[in-house]
């Protein structure tokens, strides 16, 4: 039996990493939940029992096995080490320690022998729904080039950003003006093609995010990665049109037989029944929705397809969630 | 002074392009306006007239000069050899004629020359956004692939669809069951990657508009394009990610500096200054926006953009009413 805590527990990425813990009988004797200075005192439900949110102090590390965080990457940096120190193995949402080489950055589907004490780094939602879906493909034939757009909702932003959304409509619906505070322009309504910070380079930390993590996951730094990232007025669910080159040839039946044995993926594919996921889809399902599945009229080792995922669940809480559940396989 | 008729009048792209005729004085002696049976008798104010709806019938193509069309391809296959045996000439919205050889499409930036007496067809909205970003760097380095995903607005299918999307947020906020009508799935807080219908090779004949219309409008058949058409719940505004790869090499400056020049576009690109465009800034501007512009990190002669067009207007009632005022030119 496992002593755990949940930082951020208050998020909407925290509710959900309990939610399936809860979900998935994950085993635990103690359980503590942390949040920021305004939540401290407040009581989440988990399993039979109440849990109120307590402040980080010195030593409130002590006796825990494992901590799921997601509280952003400045609390992550500050509080990863002194987990690690205490004992404990930290498994962060956030992008603080990802691209550090001696950091695991780990998709259990795909990479579950990095898993080990310490800090283990869970990808960014975009990365992981790519990722599930690319997998199965580099391991056929070898992915040579992808061309992302993402389509993101804005509950990746936190409920700040989802009350954002449906304030803004209010005002739309009375006339009101909108005045945007989470993300810097209007989002009711409206497509918004930055996502976290712009770099020196003209990309986005999240677009060079899906370059990074798939270099890494994928242990393939080979691999022509360009992403355009953008914000769009849906609460739940990620979408991405994708468009891969791989190194040898495959047939499109080859290529939906990959996609539809490897575990977390559906493939919804069938356009005489008009079947193809949707944002909404990802609602019902944990696993990895791709259809629109298709060969390019132009280049012979090309396809386009669309690729829904769960960013709260899969994106998040989850993946990070199975990864707690493998390293208390092998540690605990 | 030109006898003029718009059929579709009463429809979101007919409107616009009284609107827009209004707008550019565009010198006219008699004006009918025609559309649905629904929409016969009623008044439509235009210049300092009223303007009644009238029935399609034998004749009514009499004495006209100029008939602007946005009533869908059925009606424009029916329709457009009547006003051409009536000694008119007809520019139409539809893609009823645009990928017939004999038929000028045009985007009177880009192919002006080719408007002659008989159909003149308007490009698809989507294709109209691309190619004006895509004609100078054609022009100086030839492109190679293009790799586009769209953000389409749903004033694109019309007005009903505009309803739909407010009726379906106004259920959805009363906790009230949503059922698709316009399009088949919920469009609200959701995307659809399906716009037009499905065809044999997996693309939507909207992604095949783009194939098609790149090649016709830029005479060059060995352009690879390959596209994602995707509806997102935003009113106005059509939204574009692109890839792009050029022939030869040009430089991020050369770039910028080429769409800058070119008539109808505006660069909207400092993201010291934050400055990218959204879908809602196309509601301020006739041009074409572009923003994002990168190169891309992998491959030589490859960047990344953003694009962002009104879709009513340049997308449709604009570039047909521009079409008008050169065929006037020309030939009236």
């Amino acid at each position: 039996m496992i002593n755990l805590a949940v930082v951020g527990a208050t998020g909407a990425v925290g509710q959900q990493m309990l939610a399936i813990l809860e979900e998935r009988k994950f085993p635990t004797k103690k359980v503590k939940v942390f949040a920021s200075q305004k939540s401290i005192g407040e009581n989440i439900k988990f399993k039979d029992k109440q849990l109120e949110v307590e402040a980080i102090q010195p030593g409130c590390w002590q006796g825990l096995n494992l901590v799921l965080l997601s509280a952003g990457a400045e609390v992550s940096k500050q509080i990863c080490p002194q987990i690690i120190k205490a004992g404990g193995t930290a498994i962060d949402n956030s992008s603080a320690f990802r691209y550090q080489n001696d950091i695991p950055l780990v998709i259990p589907e795909i990479n579950p022998s990095e898993i080990k004490p310490g800090i283990i780094a869970n990808p960014n939602c975009s990365t992981i729904q790519l990722l599930l879906a690319m997998k199965p493909i580099h391991d056929l034939v070898g992915i040579k080039q992808l061309v992302v757009s993402t389509y993101q909702a804005v509950s990746g932003s936190g409920f700040k950003a989802m009350q954002e959304l449906k304030d803004q409509i209010e005002k739309w619906q009375q006339g009101k003006e909108i005045a945007p505070k989470v993300y810097e322009k209007q989002i009711a309504f409206n497509v918004i093609p930055k996502v976290d910070k712009f770099l020196a380079n003209g990309f986005s930390r999240e677009e060079m995010k899906l370059v990074w993590e798939t270099h890494k996951i994928l242990g393939d730094h080979k691999i022509k990665v360009t992403a355009t990232a953008v914000r769009v007025p849906v609460f739940y669910g990620h979408s991405e049109s994708v468009y891969v080159e791989t190194k040898e040839k495959i047939t499109l039946a080859q290529f939906k037989t990959a996609l539809a044995k490897f575990p977390g993926v559906q493939v919804v594919d069938d356009l005489s029944k008009n079947q193809f996921p949707t944002a909404l889809d990802s609602e019902k399902t944990d696993d990895i929705l791709v259809g629109r599945i298709r060969p390019d009229l132009f280049n012979e080792n090309s396809f386009n397809m669309w690729i829904v995922g769960n960013n709260l669940r899969k994106g998040a809480a989850l993946n990070a969630v199975q990864i707690a559940e493998l390293y208390r396989e092998k540690y605990l």
